[in-house]
């Protein structure tokens, strides 16, 4: 997206650490995917591309979703919380899968009276999705 | 809730300082309401009574959402992600409103081509939801 407003960036709040908790919802089933962090640069990367990029905390770099997997988030809208501390990214899923276990969902379990309990199917095995070229 | 299983709150990871975010998701309408810390004290107490409870930072105290604006949230599910330091909240929401500013969903503006925009209504003035006794 081309966006003539300089300033909309400087409305968004990152952490201390300069980061920010995006939170990636499905645009037609309303589920919500899963959550990750983007840094400034993955957040301007991700408007001026419309393709999710996050901040992985745990490799130090700037990631685009899928760039393994091919399970790219095309993202159709963005929104910001009232304190401009959290986004949410409405997107299309690539694959209908955004886990990394091979799920739909990160949020694939439940709390029961008998403790977490797992609701959703593997679609792919991540053996599959991440095997080596 | 009555869980038979002790074993539950242990397979969620808090954060170094003892938090982890609450991703409230209107159960109805599927919308992202807002998003907020929990301490595993909170947990246990959204868990026990069915209804959120929140960390505040700011006020480095355990918080009852609704406890002065009435909107309370009444749980109906509680989801944990694959890395298990994320829930989210399937809700009802008391009086429809869970931002502080009065609308729906803290999400309340989304990015254009103009920046960010307004694209929800206020419900309630902040003023009367918070009036002093």
């Amino acid at each position: 997206m081309e966006i003539n407003d300089d300033n909309w960036i400087n409305e968004v709040t990152f952490s201390e650490a300069g980061l920010l908790p995006a939170i990636a919802q499905d645009a037609s089933s309303g589920r919500i995917l899963m959550v990750a962090f983007m840094n400034r640069e993955a957040l301007l990367r991700t408007v001026e591309t419309g393709v999710a990029h996050y901040w992985s905390r745990s490799r130090g770099k700037l990631w685009r979703k899928g760039e393994e997997s091919g399970h790219e988030q095309l993202v159709q809208d963005v929104q910001l919380d009232c304190d401009g501390d959290v986004i949410t990214l409405q997107i299309e899923q690539r694959g209908g899968i955004a886990c990394h276990t091979g799920r739909n969902s990160c949020f694939f379990r439940s709390l029961t009276p008998d403790g977490w309990q797992t609701t959703e199917p593997i679609l792919k095995d991540p053996g599959e999705i991440y095997a080596d070229g």
